[in-house]
């Protein structure tokens, strides 16, 4: 079976050469960086799960492409199962981590090029869907982490590509060649990049015209190929994990990762690439995608969720207030939040349907609802943990303190909560609440459930689209005895 | 096929002897009572579809218990498959009349007494399973409207049914003979009891002990047996279809009906007995039920919502504003909200499992979830219609006044909206939306929503009861580094 | 002192030669009619009140033009006082009637055209103010009740007055003599017109350019003049207060009222006009108006807010669920909103300003903010109290019912409460909430708290332009270090 | 006039004995620590604007004990235009600190304890009030910091302070002289303690009975008084300030201080004592408190709210957003909700009273629907900034790699917006967007918004005891005819 463990995944990672860097400075090892390692930790999680046999059936699925089960972030979707399965995947390694574990960026766009490279073959008479399967192969028989990099810098967010000052600021093919494309240009926000081995880069909008061509381009690429450079972003508080003792981290074995990544004139060879001036399907590619990965939400924000309820349950044990009927209400309410969410990735996925490629898709309608969804109820799960938490949170002194000699004492001493309930343990529990809120975590929880898989009004406006809004006028026309009536009459 | 057509639905209630009463007189043909008429065709639409080609598929299902194919509203789940047609055939027949249709509670009554009948013969070995399935194949052979019945009025609602003073506030067994039983009370809020051929009668709330067994009863009787009281409840603006033009009504055709039922010492043959005295099943049947019908919400207040959407559409068309951008987001934001309400219908009835009599159950988790988002989300979409549709929809003069000479003139004058739109069809439109949101049908889409199914604090109770809090609990823990560590570890 | 007595103004209505159609039909006695009279006993409070030792502060107000106490509807506001005591007396007579009482916008208009025709006088040397004030005066000796007309028909919204098909469809000057001039059109939405004495009439949008002069009018006339034809508009359940028991309508006294007014060619003499083709000015008189008005709202509809608060208290007594946590926690918030609403209607009040003509406007952004929660915060607040009350109170029988013979019986021993509770008082509450959030009461509190002194946009407009944007993007770049540091440096 | 200059302040807090540590060290000198100083500078704002021309009338009030113009932090209310000024002052010096700048603590505190001394001698004869009084003139005299600390730590918060394992869990008196008392505890989340040259203490619950007498105590005394330790809580991204250049840092001039505050065996002489031993006059001390700290909400965290909303009308210009309609329409949702806080600070102020005491007090049912706005409201107009920025705030490389040779100016190359607008400037905007939302600004905006002044649930508490129910009942009971009909009835 092509299924790596853990160890064999984070040595694959440093046998590579990538350039990174942070704070200004060029980081040899990511792998082992104590910044970079609890991001590397939670894409290690979906290795670990595809080893454990209570979690094998979710986190593995049977490839026809390979004929071996393969690790599913790895999967093409063959069923509505399959689809529903992903999302518990991903709700149960969000629970897991706590964090986003940046892998299912990769699954999506795999999906979504396998698509669509099938429908370009249809129009054009093109070679791209086998050569992407061929590359699906590789990925699947080496189990590797593959970045989907979509999103571009953009500029002035007024004017298309080729109407920017600079041209780049939309990756673009800049020469072409008998053996392959050159490519420039950058990559925002990249969850996973320096995680991973490849990097499968797609178009960000709708194209259209001549003048567009050069932008209507997906290839894939190993992560550390020459010309590319990344830059590890700044979180929140994550110099902690630098410079204090992990109990001061909150969650310390595992955090998100956002990176800059630039193509600085990238070689990749032609059988690498699986677009390239097709403008038309750009906007599906862009569509599949986003819909794919809207689901994704409807999993992996539902299990970061469980933990902050699971958080609030527990300090408000902590706090002896799990009694009182406003907290337990309050506790209700961010289940029924989180639980709204997971309902719609499941309708999503239930309700997908067979491409014509022959992968399935979710209901699109369903999966932008999903993502809007997602926009605003984690946040006001958030503010409800903050709430039950108390305002300890934010203003309790450091680890240090608490182990340092007599001051270190006397905040023990008032540090107490109810009877039983060890004063570390309180104090590292309100360190993991700041953490989801305030904190790494909070960063995948709160402004990547905005702006992840695009903003709210990019799903505003899929919706409005999806939704047959005329079936709708028709319906109320016909009850107020407008028009002609129709067909569904009683006797 | 066992289905009957309007028509013969229609004359077979005609048939019935009703004891109905409304505004203090008894009603001796309810049926074409023009303000019951209404509510009779909501009914009737059920049957009409399922002679649709267009619908069947959807309106109809097959029964392997009389080895046909029967009105959906009479089947048994066989599937999850099943489940999920449920919801999508609510919401069409929704969008068709745009009010409550009154025939599920008959079909969520009959899939829980099959449930629980089959858990009581397992614990006591008693026949009530294979009594219910004669029954069951007598509703199905005939197409039968069944009125599942189960608020009763509860009095003191501090106090338990045997400790009010009036013995009689929840429905109970008062004698007991050879033939059958005896039984005294009332069922309140009774949607489409007057429409329906049969009455299946469920306890409200769990019970337990000695003093509770009377009111462990559950039982079918024909709807116009003797001793049967019906009094037609008001409804905003019922008057106006007795007095006003039919235009004046908004939705003429169509409404709900909400009626008391009272038991005035009803005979039931055993044969009909499907629970008398095992009082620690109450409490299944009546989780069993609600977690059924909490589902339904997620497809016929969807189906109502989508004519809401539809009325805001037109109307924002008519007056000229359709294309205003805070109109077009508040129409988004009427469909993310339905359509965020119909995901959680589907994702109860994707993830619904087998019960041990081998019907299908929803999640009941997800459908808890489901209802608590109806009892909010019609609210915001009325609203949102209200502001859409301007103010003229609760001031506008009544349509004699329109057709009225030289003040009809007048006002038609005056009421035109957008060139190409028809004063009449504005002012038809108008009404509609008037009777949806403060009418007849917002009866059905409001305060039904909110109440129906179980009031929100019922849901939030199944809510914490369903979640498993205990595993969030440590899912926190983990992550914080509290206690021993569990078993997914990396490496 | 100029106050009439209620009889006073009853008669005094009795009196005018209103042409007044409803239901097809003209009213020859409106006062006198069942369905309209409510509507007239809102707008009696207002004098009752002035009678009234207990509110007589409130009520009256001293006025320096006829140097009297004067009724505070007939006021010209002298101070940030008066401004906080009108919001003061809206909410009291919101508390006693529930409804709209309609006298508000003559209140809000005369203000208006007060602080206007000063600015019109100012910049063109005409004599409007004067002629105002003598108008003024007589209304304040009279003590009469002024109806502020301003919402014209509009036909297409997307079109300007002069572009409409039907010029018409804004109310305009169609011809002018040396007695004064002749005035066509509409006004929709009246509140109170029918009840009111003096019609003063307002444009109901900016102008500018020649072609609009003639919808830049301003006048008052009596409301019975020659040409004025009224059609009082449908309310939801209107027809119960002539065809069913008072204890049907919920609040059987008071209603509100909202009429079709139609100007067909009514003659103007010059003395009772008040602007007349400055196009200018016809924003600002708008825009003062809507200030005004939109204060008005912080203070009448938490009044009746308050009445839906008290329902809530009660029934949750009469159910027995008064001790339940979250039905305490509903009526909280229910309170929390109505004085967030109450909040800022006195907010604007108290950080008024003089006004170039003397009189005191409020804080115009502060008043607009109001009336945005107004078109939220209600809904809600109704919403709460739907929850609480349980379905009854859209389920349950007619009175007619309650009092017939063995059927009323029956439902008079179904229908009991809590012990001590009189099922005739649960009933008539029940019938209060239906009409508070479904019925004629129901008008005033939802659509009119969306769509009264201005649509949710039209705040949404005037937010963004009173909002001094600018200045608070200085503060943000200030902070950030970004461009000069301004002066307020430490040290 | 006493009123020091910034560097008089500066000054005389290093001459200060603070014994504080941090992170598990002793800081000798806090007020030019690099983590601690942004703190210092934010009450240094409220001595620079005591001098600034431009905001004198708001930063200083006329003070008759002292008879001089003293700073507002120091001033006992005179006027209900003194509670309103507060409002003002503490909205400007939010918008141009962006932070919480802790001194209302203490000029909270200040008030409270004199009012409540004033009743306690009027109870006892004894002799706190002119005790306080001179006290007061001290810290008049010489423009003094206050730190008003009332948070205990609680331990069990399901126990009472008697009935706790450690007695010492809520601050008491320990031991009592004739020359003073001694006291024990410590109090948690302290704004600005460190910054400040006094510390006035005050209990945090309502009190009864002989066995909590220690605990009702209330003293001040110098902030470096033997026996007090500081301990500085951790903040997000804290360390920033002190690894990072200071445009990582958001805001790097100004920053909130919490500490835990620890009395070890605090001496405390008789003429600094205020309360001791009358257990019936702590809860009205909270209450005072609460309630004046509630209304401080209503100012400080507009001001907050106004960087917030800057910020967002810049970014949306950075970013060549700024005309997309659906970006000013969350512009506008957030200054309505910020200008809704608002109205609450300015409404409980205006509607102000005259304490028996002789200064005043605000309304008490309207500082706390303030303060409940302000747990909710904030939480959205952060979310809406988060939305409108785009993602980037959060996954933005560091300022030393924009400034580190080839990767910067790659970065610089691909980091550009809109034309005109600098690069840097962008980064900066960004960072204090994440500095607001996720970072050190971000614990005074949002948990801090949650949890200062008590929590929300505290606040719900205060409200059904002032809103005055039982006469909201009479309203509906009254208008639906149920009962003794009152005396405002009509003829």
């Amino acid at each position: 079976m092509p299924l790596k463990t853990v160890k064999e995944y984070l040595n694959s990672l440093r046998a590579m050469k990538f350039e990174v860097y942070f704070r200004g400075e060029r980081i040899e090892n990511p792998v082992d960086h104590p910044v970079i390692r609890p991001s590397v930790n939670a894409v290690a999680m979906t290795y670990a799960l595809a080893h454990n046999s209570k979690y094998k059936d979710l986190a593995t699925a049977y490839s026809p492409f390979v004929d071996k089960y393969v690790n599913r972030f790895t999967h093409i979707h063959q069923s509505t199962d399959d689809l529903l399965k992903k999302v518990e995947l991903l709700r149960t390694i969000g629970q897991l981590t706590g964090v986003c574990f940046q892998r299912c960026v990769g699954m999506d766009g795999l999906n979504a090029v396998y698509a669509v490279t099938y429908e370009i073959d249809e129009k054009y008479g093109t070679q791209y869907h086998q050569r992407f399967i061929n590359y699906l192969k590789y990925v699947q028989e080496n189990d590797l982490v593959v970045d989907g990099a979509m999103t571009d810098p953009k500029g002035d967010r007024g004017l298309r590509p080729s109407e920017q000052e600079d041209k780049d600021l939309y990756l673009r093919v800049v020469k072409e060649t008998e053996e392959g494309i050159v490519v420039r240009g950058a990559k925002f926000h990249q969850t996973g990049a320096i995680n991973s081995h490849e990097i499968l880069v797609m178009p960000t909008i709708s194209l259209k015209g001549e003048e567009e061509k050069p932008y209507a381009v997906s290839f894939a690429v190993p992560s550390d190929s020459p010309g590319i450079v990344y830059v590890y972003g700044r979180q929140p508080s994550d110099l902690r994990s630098l410079y204090d003792a992990p109990e001061d981290c909150g969650n310390p074995k595992f955090a998100g990762q956002e990176a800059v990544v630039i193509f600085n004139d990238v070689f990749v060879p032609w059988e690498r690439v699986f677009m390239c001036g097709e403008v038309e399907f750009a906007g599906n590619l862009v569509e599949y995608f986003a819909s794919y990965h809207r689901q994704s939400y409807g999993g992996c924000k539902v299990g970061v969720g469980d933990v902050l309820i699971g958080a609030a349950a527990n300090i408000a044990e902590f706090n002896g207030v799990d009694k009182a009927s406003h907290i337990k209400d309050k506790i209700v309410e961010m289940i029924h939040l989180n639980e709204t969410i997971f309902s719609c990735g499941v309708a999503c996925s239930c309700l997908g349907y067979k491409t014509s490629a022959g992968n399935y898709m979710v209901d699109r309608l369903l999966a932008n609802v999903c993502k809007q969804n997602v926009t605003r109820m984690p946040y006001e799960i958030a503010r409800l943990l903050q709430d039950i938490a108390g305002g300890l949170f934010v203003t309790m002194p450091s680890w240090k303190d608490l182990e340092n000699g007599k001051v270190g004492e006397l905040l023990q001493k008032y540090l107490v909560g109810k009877k039983g309930v060890k004063v570390k343990d309180r104090v590292k529990l309100m360190r993991l609440i700041e953490n989801l809120t305030l904190g790494r975590s909070a960063v995948g929880y709160l402004p990547e459930s905005m702006h992840g898989a695009g903003s709210p009004q990019a799903q505003r406006i899929m919706i409005t689209r999806l939704a047959d809004i005329e079936k709708k006028k028709k319906f109320a026309l016909r009850l107020a005895g407008i028009g002609e009536q129709e067909n569904e009459r009683l006797e």
